[in-house]
């Protein structure tokens, strides 16, 4: 394959989602179609890298004119709930599913068990001034259910029980659309364990 | 979600094989990572975008400083044996296979039976003049195996056989690696009538 194209699928499969072949066709259908595609994608990348930004409150995708976020700073938003999660993106899931209206903190990562010196990378010391600051009376902690996660979420509550807040951890359980067939035994315990009154 | 990021989205879920999901993903991944991911895709898409042209003889990709491109000026490559496809992506697949060593020609495109008339936006016209001029004596037609696919097979068959040049098609049949169960009904029908003796 040309060199210019070669680098174009690689770096299309650097995008998580996209396999080799994948980012094959992508890079095709781009040089295939330059006015129309390539160009817009052009354009739409530098329009994102000029003016998306992340909220100087709760972490998250913002403008640089809208600051803090359209959620940090919306009306009938609870400042007193603060849901942490690990990427700026997981504020979107979160929003979509209807269920919240209180404020967000990104963490824009996660720790693991042999790095615990990450801490002073992720955005930690924001939310506990936050939580210190805000008069915050719960922090519902949405990570991953991963040993990462489960890292995370112990040293967060370990901080945050000092402050004499309360912390809760989004609930372990079957997912929707799913079967008991098709969970793993780690998913049924938890489930097991979590089982709720009908 | 912010405008810039959603539109981001928009034109990453115009490529093949994205759909909205995966395009949010690769999205959120890019802002994510603003000088490692989208800077470099915008430096690939802006080189593929200066240095890949299509070959002029055979329409495939190639660089602007290498034009007849490396497969058409290559030593070893039968110049009376012409494989026809319709994108110049196809022609790496065919290259891939490894056993075909004549040079190519794509239409970039195909015919439909309702739009005879794109005849003209096809590159049919440069295709029989390279047979009448090469001393060509077969072009494999390796085209969608689909109603337009045919409907172009059709045509360029006819108007090639007035040169009294040999015509032949990739044989229809079953795809490697599956098996009758698999198969649809028409698939079937093509391998049956196809069959050869063993």
């Amino acid at each position: 394959m040309i060199a210019p194209l070669d680098n174009l699928v690689r770096t299309l499969a650097r995008l998580p989602g996209l396999g080799r072949r994948s980012a094959e066709r992508a890079a095709l259908a781009l040089v295939r179609d330059p006015e129309q595609l390539l160009d817009d994608l052009s354009t739409a990348l530098a329009h994102a890298r000029e003016h998306v930004r992340c909220c100087s409150e709760c972490g998250g995708f913002t403008t640089a004119d809208v600051n803090p976020c359209i959620i940090c700073s919306g009306h009938g938003r609870d400042r007193t709930l603060i849901c942490v999660v690990e990427e700026p993106g997981d504020i979107m899931a979160v929003e979509r599913c209807g269920a919240f209206r209180g404020c967000y903190h990104a963490l824009l990562g996660k720790l693991s068990p042999a790095r615990m010196s990450g801490v002073a990378e992720l955005r930690i010391k924001a939310l506990l001034e936050r939580v210190a600051n805000q008069g915050v009376r719960e922090v519902v902690l949405a990570l991953s259910t991963d040993l990462e996660g489960d890292t995370t979420a112990g040293y967060l509550a370990e901080q945050l029980h000092v402050q004499g807040v309360r912390v809760t951890r989004l609930a372990f359980g079957l997912p929707a659309d799913s079967g008991v067939g098709y969970s793993d035994p780690l998913t049924l315990k938890r489930a097991l364990n979590g089982r709720q009154n009908v």
